[in-house]
């Protein structure tokens, strides 16, 4: 088993030790604040019900977490130590100090730095090759992006190993080119911050004014293009260049003032937190930790539809996740386990019940996984012949809730050649029966919609299902009509 | 009818007219360009395939779209005159005499400008009072922010009636405090944009650089949240105040340095267009635009789930477009419209059909209105009793594309008591029935889950329907088996 350590339990390095852990690594942490496992349990309760639920298949099982009473016993036998401390150069090289006087040689130490260079963090160190920045982005469970920013001290294999490891971890690093200060989104992020200051202390806006215009315009779109691809289609037709020819200058206006930092005192520290108490509308920070995570599932299950930024890093690590394949070691007489899965907390409706069209969409996965297990195609594959529904009934027995985990087990009953006539059992895990599913799929051509024969090797994969399914007891519901009594 | 017009064209212009349209208005368009209708006629495409897919209601009819021949024509007659020519001040000087010498003198003469105050737009006009910015961001069709900005000129319940008005379309119009030059939203972009060029400038990053640290990370709480809000959560438990004292030093650092403007030069235009060019991967600028909709459809509909940021404003405008109410005047002996709307594009398969799953949903949305017609509640209502779904079945006729019109037709059939039972035909917009759904309710205890006696009052309403539908001949397809021939 894989082990992380992580240095500094706050909200960054318990967004962390829940990436590693829900990942399937084992993880300790460190941090004298008595408060740290209280801490990281709040962090892990949001982390649990959010970072499962962007996928269609299981995570690998949670890793163990472990709050050690030490720095030697976090770090001893890590593959991957974390540093997580506060701002403080002086600080964090002594906690490097620490640290690689017990460390394996070979482990990663990544800082979650947001402001210093790498070559500053490695001065002084007994290995400097060993530290490198991986700057996270919070909630680190759930935003893919990490900066990974070298100096000349590391090798680049070195560099190569860490990114690896980030994206089995689903992260999505991004590694920066030449060493400043502040990296590259915080110096995006300090820009409008400046800007947004100087509104809020010249009283043309309130925090809620910014934060309006920033989340009802510009940040939808930058929620899956950035600044440039965005302009480029502002462009028009002309793209870029005309956009830059058009705007340049009208742009350089504003740039020759207010290039000066309002003073950050008490009044104005005062002013941005009562406007920003009263924005958040009685919600405790936990509440709104609670919504901002569902709606960051929601949004990126949404880009993942079509593979579009943060969705493409989801998709790419949904597909490094395990399902049971259709090969000669299969159990040809047991019912087919199509799906595994947590289900996404934001598929509840108010009262946490898993809604209605839920169901549908779990057996249709369901589905799909049948299709692809005899080797046919379904009616999104780019193919010209493939599978079709026909018939689907949903018997509800039981509700499930937002977040569970679930799996569905399938059987394939005879049926018309050219037909899939499929039963599912949907069931939580502690393996009571939800729902249950009987789906007829019809083999068609996909451009006239006639029905045609698929391929001999198809053919032969379902029928050696259904004989081996045969044997198995007629299951409870098949043939069933809307309201036939129990 | 009401009328409005648009002068210029462009992007912008474009945007606006199928904002208007799409809405219900008549639209006349002015612009000198003899290409005018052709580019209008490329965003209308977009629009009409993305914007009445946010809703789960029908948007009104869509209004006339003309393409005058002169100013006078398109201004005329029109109850809202939007702006959207070039950013030159004397320009639009020029344009607004023009304006007012035909204008009805009640109109509202909004200005697109992304720079200007409105006191210099003002400056020699006939008629000051008249004119007022409304700045909207790309693209417009789609994204509800309008930066609404008054001078003192303008009388406040001139400005109430704009912001009114501005809702009416489904946007979300913010009233800035000040004049001030850019705005608060382009005054934001701006400095990262200033930001984003020295990068670029210096070879810290490609524009994809730059891109991905926006979109992979920040840009994903953007939106839904903006800054303050965001540094609210990330303060942890102690909220904004310990965000601004720990990391408000920290961010002083880079503040200091970058604070001019890169030259703008041949070299680094190209270098910009160059990059931002390879990163579109092959895509053209119509296929960005229409994959930017895809998602922003996607994320819109995804925030208006939990009513966060940009998705409330979807869904209050959705509560103003009407359903058929169950009165004394409906006809107790016709079966139920229960839906009306445009399917979502993106519920479409890669092949471009509705994806099974989906006229679950669409079912599913009919079920939910039954109920809310006869006064029931459903098992996400705040009340201890509603209806839940015990049985549900499908039957597939035929392909429904994505963003095709569709409707719903209910019958209710009889049932023991506490019961609903349902039969919904989904029709395509020519009348011909793609799928059929039988549906079986319980009314129960949510709590307990045991069966329950609904109210006196809607047991009487469900009776009224069932009796008159009765008189109604049996529709194929009810009590059918999967898979029950023909």
């Amino acid at each position: 088993m894989r082990r992380a350590a992580i240095v500094g339990g706050g909200v960054i390095g318990g967004g962390w030790a829940a990436r590693f852990a829900l990942n399937g690594w084992d993880v300790t942490l460190f941090d004298p604040d008595p408060e740290a496992g209280r801490k990281l349990d709040e962090v892990l309760i949001n982390a649990r019900a959010s970072l499962p639920t962007l996928y269609d298949r299981a995570l690998p099982p949670e890793g163990r977490l472990i709050v050690a009473s030490t720095l030697e016993d976090a770090v001893r036998e890590a593959a991957w130590i974390q540093e997580c401390v506060p701002e403080r150069l002086a600080l964090k090289h002594g906690v490097y100090r620490d640290i690689q006087r017990y460390a394996r040689n070979d482990a990663t130490l990544g800082s979650s730095t947001s402001g210093f260079k790498p070559s500053a963090l490695q001065e002084g160190a007994a290995r400097p090759a060993q530290i490198l920045v991986c700057h996270p982005f919070n909630p680190v469970y759930l935003l893919p992006l990490v900066e990974v920013v070298p100096s000349p001290a590391n090798d680049p294999s070195f560099v190569a190993h860490a990114c690896s490891t980030l994206e089995q971890l689903g992260m999505r690093p991004l590694v920066v080119r030449k060493e400043i200060d502040a990296h590259l989104a915080d110096r995006l992020l300090e820009a409008v911050w400046r800007e947004a200051l100087w509104l809020v202390n010249d009283e043309v806006a309130t925090t809620a004014d910014v934060d309006d215009a920033i989340r009802f315009g510009f940040g939808l779109r930058w929620a899956q293009m950035g600044l440039f691809e965005t302009y480029r289609i502002a462009g028009g037709e002309a793209g870029m260049r005309h956009f830059l020819h058009q705007f340049g200058p009208a742009l350089q206006w504003p740039w020759t003032k207010l290039m000066d930092v309002p003073a950050l005192d008490d009044a104005l520290i005062e002013r941005i937190a009562n406007q920003t108490d009263a924005q958040a509308d009685g919600r405790s920070i936990r509440d709104a930790e609670r919504l901002r995570d569902a709606n960051l599932v929601d949004v990126l299950r949404a880009l993942k539809r079509r593979d579009s930024g943060a969705g493409a890093t989801i998709a790419a690590h949904e597909a490094q996740l395990p399902t049971s394949p259709l090969d000669p070691t299969t159990d040809r007489r047991q019912p087919l386990t199509t799906v595994e899965r947590q289900v996404p907390q934001t598929w509840a409706d108010d009262a946490g019940n898993l809604s209605e069209s839920r169901y549908f969409e779990v057996f249709a996965q369901a589905n799909d996984r049948v299709v692809a297990l005899v080797g046919g195609a379904s009616s999104s594959s780019p193919t010209r012949h493939g599978y079709v529904a026909v018939d689907s009934h949903v018997h509800h027995l039981r509700p499930v809730r937002g977040a569970e985990r679930i799996f569905v087990l399938t059987r394939l009953l005879p049926s018309d050649t050219g037909q899939l006539h499929l039963f599912h059992q949907l069931r939580r895990d502690d393996g009571e029966v939800a729902a249950t599913g009987e789906h007829l799929l019809q083999h068609v051509d996909l451009e006239t919609r006639e029905t045609s024969l698929p391929s001999a090797a198809i053919a032969a994969n379902v029928q050696e299902l259904v004989e081996g399914h045969a044997v198995l007891p007629v299951p409870f519901g098949v043939g069933r009509r809307v309201g036939q009594p129990g």
